[in-house]
């Protein structure tokens, strides 16, 4: 070997020491948490997001994999392809799920503060410490969101956490049923069975679920007016009152007052993402979702605020006796997702939500504003307590009305000629001449759903047409509110 | 500076090479990902599970934190302090639940495997892509542990999941009852309710759940016996039979046969955790759960294996009628967990299971079996077609009788003489002489049981004593089987 001067070594040593202390600082340097049992987890889970779906679907963990363990992508409406970067172009725009993956980009924009990782012995019991079902933390957080989106007195209200609200439509109605509520309530003259009532248009599963439990406490008796004039007083009314409503986005009252009438008010849309928020509810008994307020549908998590202590023990036996609570992983993962909404007093999730909505909602009424075939659902723009201005309305789902005499399918004719699926009027106990379109599904779902109904409109000219006598000029209708 | 010999330089330079290599391995030498936006999880993570809890208790993410946010020790029973290493003397020994701590330490052994990073997007939707609310990979794996375990058919059959077994008990009931198989039972001649029925002694939740819903289509009757001599085949009987029984971990069959019985085979504790796996069972309508499989009670998943379609949609829609399916946080939890059963084919957690569960069969035994006071269940050795030998019981609860004449209120007694808590046997529809003691809790938990046990068996001697006339000497029935 050649001998080197002796200079050459000492830079050389000299690169070779600064390279280590680099090294060291990389490795050690961040004040980093040297991962050890965590890691695989942490890799996994990021494999799969890097997988690559040309922004039009996205891997899962559990979903399916090829042979060689690769995980495969699930492609938006369509979309497809083994990357989903094929637009399908005679594909079905599918308008009939409310599926809140309007919220996704968000929750992508957010990964690293929204992760929970799991730990196999994470909470194995079936209860917690205190002998609840219920996360403190879990609590205190749906508290303090409530507070920051001011729409729900909280303060001396206690909460039963549920499968979602669909799991706690049903134990509000037992709850409240005269067996579980004879015995607290003296001037309850009958044991006959409660009349559930509610105000057409309204949500299918109320009266899909009251019927399936074929109970001897409580009967669906549908629209409420027809009972109203009819009822003495006597006989023990449970009426739903979903507020925005579903699928109007009206911010309905109360139909029924009186000592023998309850009130389930569903507050499940009652976010600024779909309304203004005029002021704190505060009802009996209210229920909310994380499905509505942070997109996670498939996450089964709702909860009821409720005044009376024996109603709320009722309702929390409920979901002791039919599941057994709520699991942990569900509680941990809320928790995790409520603390993100918390984060800057909820600007960033409501502003996110809101202008997402709104955008869509004047996308769809610029669109049916030329079309005397078609005509949308007006909410009215008001005060909004959250943004402290007034707001236009940002519904969760359009309510179509066919307008022309012959279009009593309005189903039918979006289906036929717009090759738009949406759900039927008569599924809300309204005429088929109504039919509900989703806003709240991906953004590709809402574009091709837009460009269909331009399309729809564009073509009305070249068809036949009879108005009927009532209608408003739709264009007159949608005037655009822009208060944000 | 004093000028070093130049082969001081070659040695110190040829050291900080090696040094610079070691550290590049080990930042990109293992292949590993670079961690990005799941780090931070997997910190949080990392940083409770190493919360020191002296190994009688242990801090969870979504448990309490003190002000400075350090998480917070839930201790086991009869240990506290901030650091659970104080051991509280005079606490009570609670052996009344069915949680299933004994596998915690199986999970910990297991931390890397089976750890699950939820991204903050993950399966927001409704249902999967092929509209289902089951994961497919989820049906794999248990259809894969039930093979690898062998305890149940499950080719051509089809899986339902709910909320725990809970969730599914209101499910089978509800599919089998009169009104929904009507239309499909041409056999059925009356409507009346069907009647629930059950062989004493029972899990109390058959009883107080179906009673709860107040249904139209069913009646808990009780004690199947009485019902079976006036039963003329014509009313629908469901009957159900949990094989390895809760509380006495006996394998009973349906006693009810014809056309109108149906029965549910609540299967849950059918594992080798639990009991020898003679055959796989095959019946029409079986329970399992989670719970008792892996040790995860507070992870709200159980399944129903079912032979008929027509039931097993019934079972279906029920579970989305009532919850809208299970959280998918939860089926992708349960996958990981499956995932590890089934590696090895099972051997490692049924092997702990069943070593775990035996040891303390027989140091509960050993200590009973010179009591003339108390006596214990005798399940019968059998061969284990997992374990392919013969074993002796390893049952989850025992079954405690006070034999003496006078100690007619078996858990007055452990709860006064021994400060034991129970469960009473009149919860499970038998004589308040009985008494069921949970084995499946924390080593502490039973460690702590075991040593009150053996106090109160040493103080016989000093009481007085009457004995039953049926009595059968304990110490003769406890025969060590000691099969593994």
């Amino acid at each position: 070997m050649a001998k080197l001067p002796q200079s050459c070594y000492v830079v050389c040593l000299a690169f070779s020491i600064v390279v280590n202390l680099s090294l060291i600082f990389k490795l050690y340097g961040h004040g980093e948490w040297e991962l050890s049992w965590s890691r695989r987890a942490a890799e996994e889970a990021e494999l799969v997001a890097a997988v690559p779906c040309s922004g039009h679907g996205r891997a899962y963990l559990d979903g399916l994999v090829l042979d060689g363990k690769e995980p495969v992508c699930e492609c938006n409406s369509c979309y497809g392809g083994p990357d989903c970067s094929q637009f399908l172009t005679d594909c079905e725009s599918n308008a009939d799920s409310g599926d809140p993956y309007f919220l996704e980009p968000f929750w992508m924009q957010h990964a690293s503060e929204s992760a929970i990782l799991v730990a196999g012995w994470h909470r194995m019991g079936y209860v917690f410490p205190d002998q609840s079902y219920i996360s403190q933390e879990l609590e205190r957080l749906i508290r303090k969101v409530h507070a920051i989106a001011g729409n729900a007195v909280t303060q001396g209200r206690y909460i039963v956490i549920g499968a979602g609200s669909t799991h706690l439509v049903n134990a509000a109605v037992h709850a409240l049923s005269p067996s579980s509520t004879d015995s607290l309530n003296s001037s309850s003259t009958s044991s006959s069975p409660a009349s559930i009532v509610v105000t057409i248009p309204f949500y299918a599963l109320y009266e899909t679920q009251t019927k399936y439990f074929r109970s001897l406490d409580y009967k669906f008796e549908g629209d409420g007016s027809l009972l109203q004039n009819i009822s003495d007083g006597s006989k023990r009314v449970i009426e739903f009152v979903t507020s925005p409503n579903n699928p109007d986005g009206k911010l309905n009252k109360a139909n029924f007052q009186g000592p023998n009438s309850e009130a389930i008010y569903d507050r499940v849309y009652y976010w600024p993402h779909f309304t203004p928020i005029p002021a704190p509810a505060d009802e009996d008994v209210m229920l909310f979702s994380i499905s509505k307020l942070t997109g996670h549908a498939g996450t089964r998590l709702g909860w009821a605020v409720i005044k009376d202590e024996s109603v709320y023990q009722r309702m929390l036996q409920h979901t002791v006796t039919s599941n057994l609570g709520v699991s942990r992983d569900t509680q941990l993962r809320a928790l995790k997702l409520l603390n993100v909404v918390a984060q800057g007093r909820g600007k960033e999730i409501f502003e996110f939500g809101y202008n997402t909505m709104r955008k869509r909602w004047e996308g769809l009424n610029k669109a049916m504003s030329v079309s005397n075939r078609f005509s949308l659902q007006k909410n009215e723009p008001q005060y909004c307590t959250f943004s402290q201005k007034i707001r236009g309305p940002s519904p969760a789902y359009a309510w179509v009305k066919c307008e022309w005499e012959e279009d009593k399918d309005c189903y039918a004719v979006l289906q036929e000629e717009a090759n738009v699926y949406g759900r039927r009027g008569s599924v809300f106990g309204a005429e088929d001449r109504y039919v509900r379109l989703s806003l709240i599904k991906s953004q590709d779902d809402f574009d091709i759903l837009l460009q269909r109904m331009n399309q729809l409109v564009s073509q009305e000219d070249a068809q036949p047409q009879t108005y009927m006598n009532n209608v408003t000029k739709p264009s007159l209708r949608s005037k655009m509110y822009s208060c944000k």
